[in-house]
């Protein structure tokens, strides 16, 4: 069998200009970084703006387990078959991050014969927008450490020092540092963060900016620490909007790639869902739908993190307004969340289903909630079989779903026709008549407890003394309006992550709350989750090579 | 009077796969990055690797000054007018950091009227080279502690971890930071320090590299610590060779931009002259003599830095044999190394100037000791008077070196045309007995006593305990035939930045001594230097600003 790397290689990839065309862009509107990859101009935003929005479906999944879902192939694939079917369709997914490409996890290209291409440049720098990110943040962070070295006028409390350096890396020894040591001229001694870049204030920012103007005034209200007073004080106080924004410019216009079968594909920004919001660029969706009828994009990890984060984050900021929810899930995900090992999940057993199921049963009610459309997919093994898809089909059916089985990475668009049409249907046939879990003007405490109970199925929140007094100054502070940003391990809907299926009576535990002033959201930290991962025993570095002919391998 | 910044966004830039053609480059041939931005592909390479190989002009200064030496601007303005004079050019310099542009020092695109452009491009991430670097440093450096962390089966003894970590960024809180805190999930505490990106070992192999084997094999070779028994750990224990070079996979590819006046130009690497090698890529430089009959690049800060790297390194490992060396002076310069203050430079003062003097004097003496012919030329400043240039002139001709003034930051092309006349007749009517300045198989003791002796004008070098026991270790290695890296400040010819001239009588401290196996050198590091600068008080970012329609302000 082929590996997904040998399959993009192995692709004839149209000249990007030829893909743009498609969606009616052209040549002079597009920035080439090489001859398959483009970032979309400015210019090309004023000629579009005014074009009717074409219709907008999120694709989310079931919490991920070690056997693999495929959100981004699912995606991928749909687009590719909505292409087959005649359709202006267009993509808008996330770009991947180094530390999990290097780490455990692989890349995001989707995958078999639904993959965006080229796969190894997305997989790696892409055009450098995460490197424009890393910059920035680390700019601001030494202008905060060399304001405090040189005088330190604005009476920063180094103990309160909130703005965290940034990697796109999994380095684990990194969580805590101690920088500034040496003498006189190396600094102040204080504890010091590193977070992973797509964790970074700023990757927000990049996503949710309106555009150029909108990136600036953002990143001058971040707030980076507090003075001895506990006024808090922002990258403008420290002078360094303006060059961060510099190091954004290019960085903000969205990269157009294809995909296997030269469909057009956004891919802008990448927070993970688990630490960040989990959703590719507002810029880019909205492009997305200016230029085509149908977008596609999806929201990382399970619908208890992206799906609600697109939902109560993105599409509350930006007026988006999405018509259908494409919810998937594997046979081989439900058994093993109804408690099958990994190396059992090929045979069948409608028994582990049964109970594994009521893992989509609460996405699904769920995204309900938000008065979305569901369509169920199954992304197909050929392990699964008939009785275990029927079960599936028919309880989804029951709850008042779509359902359709995906072959997309078989076959790519083709094996996705089935799913393509189904969506069609549901855009058709019913009205989505989206609002978002909560209201603006809810206290913070109480969407956050809203979040818990009826998203994750919680039946209280616990909070640390020291996370409750940060909601209190952050309410105090003039933030309690904003939506709240959950960072909660992946694998379950509680903050544990061995509680699989759908857990009940459990408490979530609220460890850390911050403000990310320039993003607008709140973050609330649960659990043991944390911001800088580190690598595995063995990663997936270790694997990866360069031929002599300069073919990259091991990347996956 | 225009800034640089203004001068060059008023240029009309031509589409870079015309540049490209003037140098026989076919448009298939190139990389994209943008309009005006391109690399060169492996299969130019090939196409044109049996060519014959052009001249080799080398551009190198006295030390630098806070009053503005201008070797860029002449590097650029002598290909300009040597364009002009209508023979076929390439202009081959390295690409600036982001340390010095948010600094003190600003970006490194020349001046005035002699400037490569888009000057924003290359001053801000350019095609992401570094970016590429810092990655690849850094993913090193996580495998390397994940290692530790993961059992440590190669037993890294941790106080003996010599790899680090680097950004670039000028970010002195990071010189010496503990890494590793928190519990058993964080890692192993140690000692850990960040360098500037330029000083990485991976910048010195990339621009060292003859090709993208040759690459990896040096990655493989980098030492990044010790075991508990001495024994030294490469990259390729840790099985970190293969991903890094696919990070590197598309830096080590030379960038094409344009002068002012569509001279192309090769902009690749960017080690500092002071903490690193010091010159532009090998593959760079390779390239531009096969394309070009004349090559024109450039070396970091003064001759006794940049050009004896470019000979003692860079040429003895390329096997390169450059035909002239172009040295340049201004007045101002001479008369502060005279002891003039800088608010006091523009009144003549030929006192001073025959004081001063003896900085160009030393310089002059020796390039010649490696048998290149000398070109003196003065980049011109408005306050300079005739009888101050008749005196530097009649200086320079005595010691048989031909003598030009420079306009190239007034009048671009036009302003070199008397320089680019001395050049060629010097490549015409002096051959070059090009030989390196000490033998390989001399001793690294002896080999830094000479460059301390011959180069510096000292008397003795005195070493630090530690070092001395770093050198015998190095050479008990195997690494005694390597040449020396000297890592010393700009601003002087001794390791005292405050003794201006020609001091004599002193002493060179040598600190810290380590081998880059897979650079090739042996570092030194002299006095106080320091691999990782800081910010100044009122750092050049604070003034860089994106005006409503996008343009880039206050960049330098």
């Amino acid at each position: 069998m082929k590996t997904d790397i040998q399959i993009a290689q192995e692709a004839e990839l149209k000249p990007i200009k030829e893909v743009a065309q498609q969606i009616g862009i052209e040549e002079d509107e597009l920035e080439f970084y090489g001859k398959h990859k483009a970032k979309l101009s400015e210019e090309l935003w004023d000629k579009i703006k005014e074009n009717p929005d074409g219709k907008l479906i999120l694709v989310t999944a079931i919490n991920p387990t070690p056997a693999g879902e495929g959100k981004t192939t699912t995606t991928v694939g749909l687009g590719q078959a909505m292409a087959k079917l005649g359709k202006k369709a267009l993509i808008a997914l996330r770009e991947p991050s180094l530390g999990p490409c290097f780490g455990i996890k692989g890349g995001a290209a989707g995958g078999g014969y639904a993959q965006v291409v080229p796969m190894e440049d997305l997989n790696l720098h892409f055009t450098g927008d995460f490197h424009a990110i890393t910059s920035a943040n680390n700019l601001l962070a030494a202008m905060l450490d060399n304001h405090i070295q040189q005088g330190n006028a604005l009476k920063i409390d180094p103990r309160q020092v909130v703005w965290k350096r940034c990697l796109d890396m999994n380095d684990r020894v990194l969580r805590n540092i101690v920088v500034g040591l040496g003498n006189k001229m190396d600094g102040m001694v204080r504890e010091d963060h590193f977070v992973i870049t797509v964790a970074s204030e700023i990757m927000a920012i990049l996503c949710l900016a309106e555009d150029l103007q909108d990136l600036k005034e953002r990143l001058g209200r971040i707030i980076v620490a507090y003075t001895f007073d506990g006024v808090p004080v922002t990258a403008d106080d420290l002078q360094a909007t303006g060059a961060m924004t510099a190091l954004l410019k290019d960085a903000i216009k969205p990269n157009l790639i294809q995909t296997l079968e030269h469909t057009p594909a956004l891919v802008h920004g990448g927070p993970f869902a688990n630490i960040a919001h989990g959703c590719n660029s507002v810029r880019a969706t909205r492009m997305a739908m200016k230029l085509s009828d149908i977008t596609i994009t999806e929201a990382g990890f399970g619908a208890d993190l992206g799906a609600e984060k697109f939902m109560d984050i993105k599409c509350r900021m930006a007026g988006l307004h999405p018509d259908a929810v494409v919810l998937v899930a594997t046979v081989r995900a439900l058994k093993y969340n109804g408690g099958v090992k990994k190396e059992n999940l090929a045979e069948e057993n409608l028994e582990a289903l049964e109970k594994g199921i009521s893992n989509l049963e609460k996405h699904i009610e769920n995204i309900q909630k938000y008065g979305v459309p569901v369509i169920v997919t199954l992304n197909s093994f050929i392990t699964d079989t008939e009785a275990e898809n029927a079960y599936i089909r028919k309880f989804c059916e029951q709850r008042g779903c779509q359902f359709a089985l995906s072959e997309v990475w078989e076959k790519g668009g083709e094996g996705g026709i089935a799913l393509a049409e189904k969506v069609l249907d549901t855009l058709e046939n019913k009205e989505s008549d989206f609002h978002t879990l909560y209201p603006d003007d809810m206290s913070l405490e109480k969407k956050i407890e809203t979040i818990a109970k009826e998203i994750y199925g919680a039946n209280e929140v616990i909070y640390e003394p020291a996370a409750k007094r940060q909601l209190d100054k952050i309410t105090a502070m003039g933030f309690g309006n904003f939506p709240v940003c959950m960072a909660k391990n992946q694998y379950s809907l509680s903050d544990d992550a061995k509680k699989l299926g759908r857990p009940e009576n459990f408490a979530i535990h609220i460890r850390e709350v911050y403000v990310s002033a320039g993003a607008g959201f709140v973050v609330a930290l649960t659990g043991a989750i944390m911001t800088m991962p580190g690598l595995p025993k063995v990663p997936a570095a270790n694997g990866i090579d360069v031929s002599e002919d300069g073919k990259i391998t091991g990347l996956f």
